[in-house]
């Protein structure tokens, strides 16, 4: 078992093409020897986006902290802390950070 | 995509043997078919507890509020938070809320 702090896991800029002001943090993964999936903690400063694009695999996503927008179908959905937001295979999407405080959240991967 | 609130998703009682005040929303799951790993939110009332077991899959584990222990090898170790967790699979656990408010939750696992 690991039990960590997710504050002290190291934020690592994202440097994906399409990305600004984004961190990511690997706080279950391919360190863990992790089977199935990996857990990101994401955060985005105000004005910040990830990438918008597309992929063959599934998102799943939890906001901790802040407001924002997600892209789905061309048109900005608003999300907040509590918001679950099921991202299915192949389909176009881009969160972006319009509050004022970091957008936080978490974001599920399978393992590649 | 689906957004959710996950507050308005039902929750509801976990009745497995040894379970405690427990609830369960499944936040992302069979229902959205998702491929690979299910998001489920977990509510353990003060003095409650979920069974004490072990499986062959892992749980990904991130605590949203309240605090509480895990247990681990025998011992009981803090759990708050912020924290999140890698329980392998085999591994023996058992979630307690020692606190005074809701331990919440969530527990991802992989799809059955």
């Amino acid at each position: 078992m690991k039990i960590r702090n997710a504050e002290t896991v190291e934020a690592k800029q994202v440097e994906m093409e399409g990305a600004e002001d984004v961190t990511m943090r690997m706080l279950i993964g391919p360190d863990d020897k992790a089977p199935t999936f990996n857990m990101r903690l994401f955060e985005v400063a105000p004005g910040g986006y990830t990438p918008r694009h597309t992929h063959d695999w599934e998102h799943e996503v939890y906001v901790l902290a802040g407001k924002g927008v997600v892209l789905e179908n061309g048109q900005d959905k608003p999300i907040i802390a509590g918001n679950c937001i099921y991202v299915p295979p192949n389909e176009d999407h881009q969160f972006r950070n319009t509050g004022g405080e970091n957008l936080k959240f978490l974001c599920l991967v399978p393992k590649t």
